[in-house]
């Protein structure tokens, strides 16, 4: 993996950069969607890449080893092979997925065992096997194995835990280094930085992540409940303690918001399952502000679903018309406001780095902050 | 509207024609993909243009009447503006869905009360109203309001009703010669057949029909749960007595091989939801038979979902994923899966048509049905 950082804002911490992987390369600051098991819900893959313009889409590695399993991923020759995505794919380590959806998981120092949302089985993931299991899957970007904690935490069980993460990532480094390349194509690992809301923590986890030398570095643990002004003081701490020549990635952020303002602190990286889900809802995010399709006002707004919008759907179908797609919960009303949204997230990196190459990202993101938070 | 006949089978009953309307012409013999509630589920608009090479589409109007209502899609233009659909657009009268979806309904000579399955709000249809609600809707084919009797039916009942869809369908001849095209198109009244399985009784149905000179004739009450055998005999009955000139719309029907015995009959237009209903459930009709893809046997499959199949998905996908993604209840398992069993039974109609003017349909038929037939 290559990152040649292209432009800085002199305003502000936002920088524009290009990620080079055997799959292609990705433009930062970069929006993920997500790809939980194999696919992006409601979406074709060729509307990913030509409609969304997605660069780099994430799958979740425990929803991938419970369904379809990692034999069969293995079998097609990775998941590249086995959903025909061919851009850069990322995987996280299943962590945050064993800790928010599967039953009676229990953490000790050694790994996580757990029972399957789906079936009741029982699991058993180790930072190694996280590795191995992301190997085959075949990302492009592999996460470290961590504990993800929630929000509110005590300092003290926070602190233990980030120490955990650390020592299980020695353990993620190790196996990871011992392990090839599974399809002839490099992989990498990104550690995660943890320690909830806590200053000092965030600053000891960071020095001790950029310490291991990765290529890229990741920041976990944020986006989980606090105020937004906690995540942007953590993003804040750990982008002045992070290596300037490696990308930044902020898990599971978040809003339009959240996602520039973060961008302007030094994040290159982001992945969220919000636009999609919301618009599954009737949420849509434009570069108006933010429109609730259910809302009875559209009933009879004959006009395109955003004017401003970058996708076909945007001017294919009307406001009225989706909405009643939404509140019939027919199928096609998810389909079109997942594009949209992934499509004006895509949209909204791309803006953010003409105007950081440009010089005048830190004003350009003031205005948009205000006008992607009104209600329309 | 014109309709053309192109050729006919020396063998059998078959017949190649064009119908041409404000919207475009169709093709015959064709199958009309059902729009439920102004959308075919799981498949934009370009999809079914484009990919499933969709003539035209059939829309509901007990569901366009509940939801979005008729002032809706009165005040969008009609249904055609409202959802984007240009082509020719069909829709049945409601009488259907009341029987068969709607509470505590109560049909009596001047029409038929029910509830709402949606909100339980009380409601009235008649055949008047079913002719306004359709001309409102916009359809370039609307069908009269009929009682659609259930199989098993006693003579009895299957006699006194269909006397009844006859007075209806005067009432509907006269409100709908009554009043104007809605939208400065031409808009056409399908009558329909009934009488159960009773050939006397379909027999005085085709006639009195065909006695009403409407520019095509419509056969309901099929594909209700009787034998396939019982189907085709009542077919071939209606279509000794209805007119060559004019389309003939067999409703509601049905596989892959009840299309092609019944074009060997003299059918020109099919619907069903089949193709879509089914193909949520993961099955996909093909032209070398049915693939159940929830079986086990194709979870290693990564062979493309159909070689032979015409639209891209078939190519652009695996069995592999496509099972896993409908074992997993994703939704892009039910759009890949309806893409794919529609442009199967376009395709099928193409065929026909094709074989039929080459003039070696039955025999290009008996093949096919033994074909489609088969579990693979």
């Amino acid at each position: 993996m290559k990152f040649t950082l292209q432009a800085t804002d002199p305003k502000s911490g936002a920088r524009a950069a290009v990620i080079e992987t055997d799959h292609g390369k990705i433009e930062t600051p970069i929006f993920m969607p997500v790809g939980t098991a194999a696919a992006v819900k409601a979406v074709h893959m060729h509307e990913l890449k030509e409609d969304i313009k997605a660069e780099i889409i994430l799958g979740n590695t425990y929803h991938l080893y419970l369904r379809p399993g990692i034999e069969i991923i293995e079998k097609a020759g990775g998941l590249h092979k086995f959903n025909g995505w061919e851009l850069p794919l990322l995987t996280d380590s299943g962590g945050y997925q064993v800790y928010s959806l599967a039953e009676s998981r229990k953490i000790t120092e050694s790994g996580v065992s757990f029972q399957s949302h789906v079936d009741g089985a029982k699991h058993f993931f180790t930072p190694e096997r996280a590795m191995d299991i992301q190997r085959t899957i075949g990302a492009d970007i592999i996460m470290a194995f961590d504990e993800c904690t929630p929000y509110p935490c005590e300092y003290e069980y926070a602190q233990k835990s980030m120490h955990m993460t650390h020592r299980w990532l020695k353990r993620c480094c190790e196996r990871f280094d011992q392990t090839p390349d599974k399809y002839g194509y490099s992989q990498t690992l990104f550690p995660i930085i943890q320690g909830s809301v806590y200053t000092d923590l965030r600053k000891e986890s960071a020095e001790f992540i950029a310490s291991m030398e990765r290529e890229g570095n990741a920041i976990g643990g944020l986006s989980v409940g606090e105020p937004a002004e906690e995540m942007y003081a953590m993003t804040d701490v750990v982008c002045q303690v992070l290596p300037r020549d490696k990308p930044r990635y902020l898990m599971g952020v978040g809003t339009p918001a959240n996602l520039l303002e973060n961008i302007a602190l030094g994040i290159d990286m982001f992945d969220c399952v919000m636009p999609t889900r919301n618009a599954r809802n009737g949420m849509l995010f434009t570069s108006e502000g933010i429109v609730n399709i259910r809302n009875a006002k559209w009933q009879d707004d004959f006009s395109p679903i955003d004017p401003y919008g970058t996708s076909y759907v945007d001017k294919a179908y009307t406001k009225a018309y989706l909405r009643h797609l939404i509140v019939s919960k027919e199928m096609l009303g998810s389909q079109i406001a997942s594009i949209h949204n992934l499509a004006f997230y895509l949209w909204l990196m791309a803006e953010a780095r003409k105007h950081i190459i440009a010089g005048d990202f830190a004003s350009w993101k003031n205005t948009m902050v205000a006008k992607v938070q009104q209600r329309l």
